[in-house]
């Protein structure tokens, strides 16, 4: 079996008897019940993803993927090609905003190069996994071979489980790649049953005329590729991208170590679609950190049942929403680690009679 | 002059030129212009708040006031008066969400009595600054002197400024007071203009029954005490609490000493809309940290013309709203302040012919 059969098939249920143990907690802890709303329910979500009835988050880290895609070539995207590299050599000093936001939570950033079209110089900490130098033009074929989109899933999962070995209690996704949001629109499509235009949206911030000529090459995309929904690997492979397919390993990665993963925009949105596809059961790992400005996709987390955290009209990618993601699912552990019972703190329980 | 007309006529409108001097750097930042949403709008309010093109935001505290509610006498609250003090000791020695949160952002908390009806036990950590024993209940009059009105929100002011002595680059209110929906449904129904049982939720969690009578002894208040919209300082006086008064006082010296005040829910929305009927100008100081679970928290929000920044089902009150939303204030600075520009990451900006 290849890394990534075992891995699907490594992916069990959450825990509900630690789900349940968190759940009796909070009831016991100083507040009213429900009144800490959706910290309360990540918190329980956490104890089923880590088996533990008081889930801690220490070790936190976001693996920012970069690739290229052919499909620039149809004049979709706003920034040229390069800017792709030039944000990888960003990312390693340390400037750009998932930089920011990651210290800002204590997280790690593994930024991978999985696919960069052109030059990006080596460093100690810049991971190298490229599996090509961008993906071809996906609007006259497919934008990969199915043995690349392979690679790339287990790529993913490769990497997720090296942090693991580090030390990893919770991990968010982040991408980078100039024409991704394209790919992803496409792969919204396919998965959600979308026509183009509907899930076709203004990316860095592109006009109004470009819209609908990113539109038409969307629907020339997938007409030329016809991609199947029940076949997730393929849809990768035809209208996809190198990061989204690691993205997609990273999750599936995650969710077979146990590690609950922080989804963030509409690119990692997109890697969650066919992660999803692959294996059912790792959406039960999945926290939809916000929903991004990028239009559609709302319509990728509700087709993945997620309710996100936080609606803040961003669209970064990187990670930045995810790393405010994993603040927030801290903040739910430490919740129920922390705090005192109505015991412990000697305070009164709600009066039965109502008064 | 006293404390308070002081305060009032010390607040400024927000700089201006700082504002668009943050506005300008945002848009040199390695990101498309306008993608980090609502980050970057924060960042821009705080730089017009503390009159700086970079705001830094360093020094961060929580001030939660507790007090006692006379219109208990009722039945209008589901746990009994004594979890007021109870509730005090528990923050005092840390156990509380407020303290759990507040040190997941590394925030001090102040935690004050103001007019705690039971016997709190003194602490070097504990403010005592008592109004009075609770206020009395506000069925069958005034809740409060306009002496003791006056005298809870000039104890606000006063606090807050010893905190900016201290080192305080923005603060968060929280409250602690069985009772004190009943008091800030009161004040919501006289300040946005509607009728008790549009304003009226429930509280700790209080059944279909008990909210009924909740509504209907926050009608006969307003009837005994008709209280005047015009005139804020009685409305706090007639139906109000001191926490809800001493949070008035803290968001309008805040905003006296240019320092960003993050709102908490349904009672600091109270005292908010205090604040702002004493000095519409307090408004520009104010952050939204997230819309209540308690029901009529967003006709406050609408009211007072904020947005707010989560959304996530809470309704604890203490500041652990806020305590998120300072968090997320924190990041915005962080952004304005540490991300690369263009010309220093030798990132290429858009492609002016839009390719």
């Amino acid at each position: 079996m290849n890394n990534l059969d075992r891995t699907i098939k490594t992916i069990a249920p959450l825990d509900q008897k630690a789900m349940e143990q968190a759940r009796a907690r909070q009831d016991t802890l100083t507040k009213p019940q429900g009144s800490l709303g959706r910290l309360e329910e990540l918190s329980v979500q956490l104890a089923g993803i880590q088996g533990s009835p008081i889930p801690r988050i220490e070790h936190k880290a976001i693996i920012t993927m970069a690739a290229d895609h052919g499909v620039v070539a149809q004049g979709v995207a706003l920034f040229p090609q390069e800017v792709t590299a030039q944000m990888v050599a960003n990312f390693i000093n340390g400037g750009a905003g998932i930089n920011v936001l990651a210290r800002h939570i204590g997280a790690r950033v593994v930024v991978v190069d999985i696919g960069v079209a052109t030059e990006v110089r080596s460093h100690p900490e810049l991971v190298s996994r490229r599996v090509g130098p961008g993906t071809r033009d996906m609007s006259a074929g497919p934008a990969m071979t199915i043995e690349e989109a392979a690679r790339a899933v287990e790529t993913g999962i490769e990497l997720v489980s090296a942090e693991v070995a580090k030390g990893l209690d919770i991990v968010g996704t982040g991408d980078m790649g100039i024409g991704n949001t394209t790919a992803s629109s496409a792969i919204c499509a396919v998965m959600t049953g979308r026509r183009a235009g509907e899930v076709t949206g203004r990316g860095t911030g592109i006009g109004e005329q470009q819209l609908a000529h990113k539109a038409s090459v969307i629907e020339r995309a997938l007409a030329a590729n016809r991609p199947d929904a029940s076949r997730p690997l393929e849809v990768l492979a035809r209208v996809g991208g190198f990061e989204i397919g690691g993205l997609a390993g990273v999750m599936l990665g995650a969710a077979a170590n146990r590690v609950p993963v922080v989804i963030d925009g509409f690119i990692s949105g997109a890697a969650a679609l066919i992660a999803a596809g692959l294996a059912p059961q790792v959406k039960d790992y999945m926290i939809a950190a916000h929903v991004s400005a990028e239009s559609a996709h709302c319509h990728m987390l509700s087709h993945l049942g997620l309710k996100p955290l936080l609606d803040m009209g961003m669209r970064l990618g990187e990670g930045t929403g995810a790393a405010l993601g994993i603040f927030l699912a801290e903040a739910a552990a430490k919740i129920l680690a922390e705090m005192a019972t109505f015991a412990e703190a000697g305070v009164s329980d709600k009066d039965k009679e109502g008064n």
